[in-house]
C-alpha cells in the first residue's frame, strides 16, 4: 500500500531526516557482509551512542548517558515536572544483524523528541527518548540490560561478564557509565507516567496481511530448557537394532514431540528445538548422549504451563519407551508481558486519525518494552518486516512504513 | 563357562606366553586414560613393530617389514614352497580404543608361527604371519591400507595424507615402509592359498548366547549416505508455526526413517545415523541447514540394495512433506565378503575336537579379512566381547577365551 496522506495530526516528523539518520547509524557497526555488527560495548557501540548525543545537542536537546551506559535525552536540561513519557528502544545489534532491529525505534524517539522542541508542542507528557544498553546480549550475555538497570532488576551488576570472561567493569565506564554507581541508574516507582516503543515486527504476519501499522497487545513469555538425552555409545556395525540405546534416536522423537506441541497440539503459540547436538558423533557410532535446547513462547502463562507440562510428559514417556535417561532443566521462564490498554487505544485512534490501517498483533520477540512493562504502562508500535526476516544483514522495511511508524510514535506522544 | 579341556589337537599353544604378549603389546600406545592409543604411523606403533619383530626373532622366526609397512614373519628365511596360509591382524588401534581389537589376532598369528617351529608340525600349508598396518584410518584416514596393498587394491597411495594434510611419504618410511616402491607390496594373484583372522567380536551375540567360539560366514557389505537438509533459517519467536521450514524437524524424521529401515521393516541387520550436525545452531533459532552420516549394513546385496532405496525414498517424502530441499550423496559402497565353505568347514572341525562350543555368526564390523577376502579364501574365528564393548579402554574378553581362540586358530592352521 501506499502511504495515506495525513489529514489530522499533532506534529509531524520530517521523514527525509529520520531516513538518513537511520543510514547514518547504520555504518556505525556496518560490516564486511553488508549487516551490522554493533554490539553493545564495542567501539562502534560506543561510537553510536556519540553520533546520537551529538545530533541530539545540535538539535537542542539535553542528552546525557545514565550509569548503566544509557542514552537519555531531554528537551530541556532537567525533568520540567510533568509526567514523563519514557519512548526508546535498543541501540546495539547482534551481530551481522540488520540496520534497524532497535535502532529505528531509537532514531523515532530522537526525531519525536526533535520536532516537539522544534514545533512547541504543549503536551501533557514530557517526552524522554531512551537508548538502551545491550537488549541483545551479544557479548555480555545479560540482554535488556540497560532497561532493566532503569527498571530497577538488574541482579548482580558486578558479576557480568563477557564470553571471554572480562568484566563489564571498564566497557561499561567507556560506554560513559559507572558499575560501582549502577542502582543509580534505577528510575524512583512510579515516576515513569507511560513508554513507548517503536520497532520493526521481525516476523510475517503485518507484510502478509496488508498493514503498515501494528498494535502490540502483547510480548510473550517464554520457557527455555535445556536437555540431555544419554543413551548407550556403541558400535554401529555389531550392535543390533533391539540392543541399542540410541541417544540420536530419542532426541528425534523430542524434537518431533516439541513441534507437535505448538503446531498440532496447539498448546502454545509457538516452540522450537534450535540446537541439537550429538556428543562426539562419528558415522560408524550409535550416538550415547544428546543435547538439545528447546523453548515455548506465549502470551498466556496458562498456555506455557500447559506447554510445559507436555514437555515434561513427553520427556518421560520417550525415555521409557526408548530405554534412555532424558535430564530436563528450565534454565530460563519470563512472563508474558501485556500492552497498557490507554496505551493501545491511544496508538490505534492515532493511526486511525492517520488514516494508517492497523491491526492487533503480539509480539513472538523480546522487547525492552517488556522490562519497562513489569514497572509502567506499556505500549509499542510494529512497523512490517520485508518476509519477516530479522538479526540478518536482509532484514528490510520500505521507507514509506519507517516514516508512517514514526507519525503514528510522534502523533501518539502528542495526543497522549 | 570354563575351558574345556583338549581332547584333540595338532598343536598346542603357549596360553600364558600369548596373554604376556597381548598385555606387553598394550604397553605400547597406553594413553592416560586406560586405553590404547596406536594409531598407525605414530612412534607407537613403530615400536609396537619392532617389538613384535624382536619377538619373532628371539623364537628363531623371519620377520620383514614390506613397503606398505605390513610386518610379515616366516617361520623359513623364504617361502619354502608349499601353498601359503596367511595368518593375521592388524597392529594398529583406534584412539582410546582397546588392548584386544587387531592386537589379539596378530600375537595369535605369533603364537602360532611360534608353535609351529617349535613342534616341527608338518602341515601342508606354509604359516605367514601378517600384522596389517592402518586398518582403522585413525590419522590416515585410508583404512584397510596394509591389506589393500597387499590384496593390490590400494588406489591413488600417493595422494595419502593425514588429516593434517601432511603425506603419508615420511611416516611410512619410518614404519619401513617405501611410497615409492609400494606396488611391490602387492601379492601375486593366486598366491594366498588361504587367510585366517582370529579377532574379538565386538558385539554382544557370543556373550549373548553363550559361545566361546564363533565361526563367520560373512562380513557386512556397507552404505554410506551424506545428506543436507536446507529449510529456511529463521527467528524462533516470530515465525508462526505453519510458516516455518525447520531443517531439525525434518532431519528427526529423517532419523526415525533410518531407524525403521532396518528395526520395523527388516530391510537390513543395522542401519545408524550417527551424526547430525546443526549448522549455527541457537537456541532461539529456527534450524536452517543439518547435515548427517546415515549408514546401513548387512551381509545380503540384495538387502542392501533394497534399504538404499528405501532410505532415498524416505528423504524425497520427507523433503516434501516438510517443505525442505535434501540432498543425500553416498559417500561410500563396500560389498558382503563371504567366508569360504572350506576354511568355515575346517573351523567348526577343529573347534568340535576340542569340544568348544561355537555358533555361525556374520561380523558386522569391518575387517582385513574382507580385503583379503577379495583375493583368497577367507576364514574368520571370533571370541566373545564382554558387553559387546570395543574401541573403548573398558574392551575385555575373558583369559579363557582369548587361550580358546588362539588354539582355535593354530589348530585349524595345522588341521587344514
Amino acid at each position: 500500500m501506499s502511504h495515506t496522506p495525513l489529514r489530522e495530526r499533532a506534529v509531524q516528523i520530517d521523514g527525509m531526516r529520520l531516513l538518513k539518520t537511520i543510514g547514518e547509524l547504520a555504518e556505525f557497526g556496518a560490516d564486511s557482509q553488508g549487516g551490522v555488527s554493533r554490539e553493545a560495548f564495542t567501539p562502534a557501540d560506543d561510537a553510536a551512542r556519540e553520533y546520537l548525543s551529538r545530533r541530539a545537542r545540535e538539535a537542542g536537546l539535553h542528552p546525557r548517558v545514565d550509569q548503566a551506559g544509557n542514552l537519555i535525552v531531554r528537551i530541556g536540561p532537567e525533568p520540567d515536572g510533568r509526567p514523563q513519557l519514557m519512548i526508546g528502544s535498543h541501540l546495539d545489534s547482534v551481530t551481522n544483524g540488520g540496520r534497524l532491529d532497535g535502532a529505528y525505534g531509537v532514531v523515532a524517539a530522537l526525531e519525536t523528541l526533535t520536532v516537539f522542541a522544534e514545533s512547541g508542542v504543549d503536551s501533557r507528557f514530557e517526552p524522554v527518548m531512551v537508548a538502551f544498553t545491550n537488549e541483545e546480549g551479544s557479548l555480555f550475555p545479560q540482554p535488556f540490560w540497560g532497561s532493566m538497570a532503569i527498571a530497577g532488576t538488574l541482579a548482580d551488576p558486578e558479576l557480568a561478564i563477557d564470553r571471554a570472561g572480562e568484566s563489564i567493569r571498564e566497557p561499561l565506564a567507556r560506554a560513559g557509565g559507572d558499575l560501582d554507581t549502577i542502582d543509580e541508574a534505577a528510575w524512583a516507582p512510579g515516576s515513569i507516567a507511560a513508554y513507548l516503543e517503536l520497532h520493526i515486527e521481525q516476523g510475517p504476519v503485518l507484510e502478509r496481511r496488508g498493514f503498515p501499522i501494528g498494535v502490540v497487545d502483547a510480548i510473550v513469555g517464554r520457557t527455555i530448557f535445556e536437555i540431555t538425552v544419554s543413551g548407550r555409545r556403541n558400535h554401529a556395525g555389531t550392535t543390533p537394532m533391539p540392543d541399542r540405546q540410541d541417544a540420536l534416536v530419542a532426541s528425534s522423537r523430542l524434537v518431533l514431540a516439541v513441534e507437535e506441541v505448538s503446531k498440532q497440539r496447539k498448546l502454545c503459540s509457538v516452540s522450537t528445538v534450535g540446537l541439537l547436538d550429538v556428543e562426539a558423533g562419528l558415522t560408524n557410532v550409535v550416538p550415547g548422549r544428546c543435547h538439545l535446547s528447546v523453548e515455548i513462547r506465549d502470551t498466556r502463562t496458562e498456555a506455557l504451563q500447559k506447554a510445559e507440562q507436555a514437555i515434561v510428559d513427553a520427556v518421560a514417556a520417550i525415555g521409557e519407551e526408548t530405554g534412555t535417561s532424558v535430564e530436563v532443566e528450565v534454565t530460563m521462564r519470563s512472563q508474558p508481558v501485556h500492552a497498557d490498554p490507554w496505551l493501545k487505544a491511544a496508538i490505534a485512534e492515532t493511526a486511525d486519525r492517520m488514516e494508517l490501517p492497523h491491526m492487533t498483533l503480539s509480539s513472538g520477540a523480546g522487547h525492552d518494552a517488556q522490562i519497562i512493562g513489569g514497572v509502567a504502562p506499556m505500549g509499542m508500535i510494529f512497523v512490517p518486516s520485508e518476509h519477516g526476516i530479522s538479526h540478518a544483514p536482509e532484514e528490510h522495511t520500505d521507507d514509506v512504513y519507517l516514516v508512517a511508524g514514526a507519525d503514528v510514535l510522534a502523533a501518539t506522544a502528542a495526543n497522549l
